[in-house]
C-alpha cells in the first residue's frame, strides 16, 4: 500500500478526471458501491483465485466473542477485490431505478492481500465500464470504442486490443483431445503463454493430459493465424471504426472464471504487460435475480497506465505570494481571491529567513511565479517574477 | 453503508470536484494515503472514542493461525476512522519531500463501526485541509477563509463558524472549581450542551463534581457573552475579511482529544447539526518525529452538506441516439464522436419495442434530447427532439 505525494496524486486525479469525463460524454453513468461487502458474497465462487486474497474484517463486540466461543467464522465483511462482484450485487438491489440498458462507470479502490512485489499493490484503483442488459455486439463495440477513446485522451493512441471468444477457446481445447471437465485446467496452462512460451505451455499440458495433447497443442499454438478472424468475432472487426486496433488471438484466456463470450486484453507498445481487459459475463448478474442478464465490461489498468503516460505539464499561472508576517494575512487573502478570480493558482507563504531555499522549495513543488507583498496593493499591481 | 445511484453519485462528484478545485487554486496540495493503517497506530490513543469503532482486518494465513493458537490479537490492520491520524503518519514518513509549510488536501472515505442510525454511515467521505509547519494565526486564517470560500462555491454563503480556544476552555473549567485532572471529563459533559441544554450540563457536572460546580456552571453558561472576544482569539476576528462569519463561543468543546489551541465548528441555518469543524493540534504530528510540529486542520462534513445543497441542474446538451440494430453501431459511434466533439453528451440506445417507455426511461435518467438514426448522416444533420 502506498502514499501518494502531491505531484503523483495530481497526475492520478488528472488521469481519472479525463477518463470519467470521456465516459460520461458517451452516456455512461457513474455509480459507487461501498468498499466492504458481505464476506459470503465475496467468497461465493465468482471471483476465482482473487477470493483467496480477500482482506477479512472481524466481527464486532458480542458477535466476535460468540464466534470465538463457538469456533465459527470470525469475519463477516471483506474488502472488495474487484468492482464486478459489487456491480452485480448493486444491479440486483437497484434494478428498478436503473435504465433498461445500464451503462455503468465505476472508479474506485480494490484490495488484495497479495505478497508485496514490484508493480503489485495491496490497494489499487480500478476503472471499469460495464453494459448490463444488452446481449448484442453493440455493447462490445461501445466498450471497445470507449476504452480506446479514453486511452487516446491520455495520449496512448497506439493501444491495441487482443480479442477472443470463450466458445472458440473451449472448442480449440476440446480439439486438442482434452475432456470437457478439464477445460478450466487447460485454460490455466494456456494463460501462461506470455510468460512460459509455446514450449512451456505444451510441456505443462503434456504433464496434465499426456504427450499426444502436448504435441497437438504445439502445432495449434505455432500455427495460429491472427488474420483468420472467425465468424463469431466478425461483427466486432467489422463494427469498430478503429478495427486496425483489434487483433484476433485464439490463445487469449483472461484469468477470471466468469466470462461466457467475447474476451479482450488491451496492450500498448510501451508497457510490458496488459493495460486493461474485460469480456462478456452473461450468467453472473442473473445469480442474484434468478434469470440470466447479459453483461459485458472492460477495465483500464490505472496503475500500469500511470507508468507509461507522459508526466503532467507544470502548472501555469501558479504564484507564490510572500508576506512578511501574519498581520498581512487579511490583505494577502484578499489578493489571493483576486488572483484566483483572474485564473491564477495563488499560494500564500510567510517569508522565511532563507528566502533562496524557500523559493527553490516552491519551485520543486511545481510553482512558477512569486511576488512579495509589503503594502496594500491589488493583485494586478503585483510584480510577478519567475521562480526559476 | 450505501450504494450511490447515478444521479446522487454525479451530485457528489460535482461537489467534491468544486471543493478540490477551489482548494488547489489556493495553493493547497492533494495527497492520498491507503485506507488500511497498522491497527496499533489506529488505537494508540490519538483518536479518542473513534478508536473503539475501528473495523479490524484479520491477520492472514500462518499469522492468523499462530495468533489464534497463542491467544494474541487476531487483527493487524484497520480501516482508518479519520484522515488526521493517517496525515500525521504520512507527514512523518515523507517530510523530506514536502515543502517546509505543508498545506494538504485529503478527500477520501473513512470507516466507523457505528450502529446504523439516521444520518450516520459506516463509510463516509471526509474532506480535510490541514496546514503543518506554521504556528502563526496565518494558518488558521487561511483554513477558515478557504472553507468559507468552498462553501460559498457550493451555494452555502450563509455558513458561520463558532470559534473557541482550548486554553480558554480549560481556564473556564478550572474556574468552576474542577481539578486539572478532571478537565477532560468536564469537557465531555460540556460538549453535550447542544443536546441537553444548560440545565442538563449543569446537572451532569453536579453529579460528577458536586453542587457548587453545578451552580457555577449554570451561571457561566447562562452568562456567556459571545461578543466579548478574548485577546487570544482577536487575531482571527481581525484577520478574517469575512469576520462577521465568526462567532466566539466559550462553551465550544469539539470532541477530539488532540486539540491544543483554536477550535472551530461550522454551521449553516439549513442544517440541524454542524457541517464541518477542526482546530489546532500542535502535539500530534510530533509524536512520530520526536519534536513538536505545529498543525491545524479543518474538515467539511460532506454527508451533511449533500443534504442541504440544491439539486444538480439537469444535463444540458444530452442526446439519446436511437438505432434500429447493432449493424448501425459503427455509424452511431462515429456520430457520437462528432456530437461529443461538439460539446454534447451522446448516449447510444438500441430502439426498443416500447419506444415511449424507453424515452421516458431516458428522461428520468436526466437526458434531454433524442434523435433516430436510420441512414448515413452526420451529427449536425440529426433532427434533435426534446425528450419531455
Amino acid at each position: 500500500m502506498r502514499d501518494f505525494l502531491p505531484q503523483e496524486k495530481s497526475r492520478r486525479e488528472s488521469v481519472l478526471a479525463k477518463i470519467r469525463s470521456l465516459y460520461i460524454s458517451l452516456g455512461f453513468q457513474e455509480i459507487e458501491t461501498p468498499a466492504l461487502e458481505e464476506l459470503q458474497r465475496l467468497t461465493s465462487g465468482q471471483g476465482g483465485d482473487n477470493e483467496k486474497l480477500v482482506f477479512k474484517v472481524q466481527k464486532r463486540g458480542q458477535d466476535l466473542e460468540s464466534a470465538l466461543a463457538q469456533n465459527q467464522e470470525l469475519a463477516d465483511l471483506g474488502l472488495r477485490f474487484d468492482l464486478t462482484v459489487p456491480l452485480t450485487r448493486f444491479y440486483a438491489s437497484n434494478q428498478s431505478k436503473l435504465p433498461k440498458v445500464f451503462k455503468a462507470i465505476q472508479i474506485g479502490p480494490v484490495w488484495r492481500a497479495e505478497r508485496p512485489q514490484k508493480g503489485r499493490y495491496r490497494q489499487f484503483m480500478q476503472c471499469d465500464i460495464d453494459i448490463i442488459g444488452d446481449s448484442s455486439e453493440l455493447a462490445e463495440l461501445e466498450l471497445l470504442s470507449a476504452a480506446l477513446s479514453a486511452l487516446a485522451e491520455l495520449g496512448l493512441k497506439d493501444a491495441t486490443i487482443r480479442v477472443n471468444h470463450r466458445e472458440l477457446l473451449t472448442n480449440n481445447i476440446l480439439g486438442l483431445g482434452i475432456l470437457a471437465k478439464d477445460t478450466l485446467s487447460a485454460m490455466i496452462s494456456i494463460d501462461k503463454l506470455d510468460k512460459i512460451g509455446v514450449e512451456g505451455v505444451a510441456k505443462e499440458l503434456g504433464n496434465k493430459f499426456g504427450p499426444e495433447v502436448s504435441e497437438k497443442a504445439t502445432r495449434w499454438l505455432l500455427g495460429i493465424d491472427q488474420t483468420a478472424v472467425p465468424e463469431l468475432l466478425l461483427p466486432l472487426f467489422e463494427g469498430l471504426a478503429d478495427s486496425e486496433r483489434l487483433r484476433f488471438d485464439p490463445s487469449l484466456v483472461r484469468g477470471m472464471g466468469y466470462y461466457t463470450g467475447s474476451i479482450f486484453e488491451i496492450e500498448h507498445p510501451e508497457s510490458g504487460s496488459s493495460i486493461g481487459g474485460g469480456g462478456r459475463y452473461d450468467s453472473m448478474v442473473g445469480k442474484h435475480l434468478g434469470a440470466d442478464v447479459p453483461a459485458v465490461g472492460i477495465s483500464l489498468g490505472i496503475e500500469r497506465i500511470m507508468e507509461i503516460i507522459a508526466p503532467l505539464d507544470s502548472k501555469t499561472n501558479s504564484v507564490v505570494l510572500l508576506i512578511s508576517g501574519p498581520q498581512l494575512a487579511r490583505t494577502a487573502i484578499k489578493l489571493q481571491a483576486q488572483g484566483v478570480a483572474a485564473g491564477y493558482q495563488v499560494r500564500i507563504e510567510l517569508k522565511q529567513k532563507n528566502l533562496k531555499a524557500q523559493l527553490d522549495d516552491m519551485q520543486n513543488q511545481g510553482f512558477e511565479l512569486f511576488a512579495e507583498l509589503s503594502l496594500e496593493v491589488s493583485f494586478s499591481e503585483l510584480n510577478l517574477k519567475a521562480l526559476s
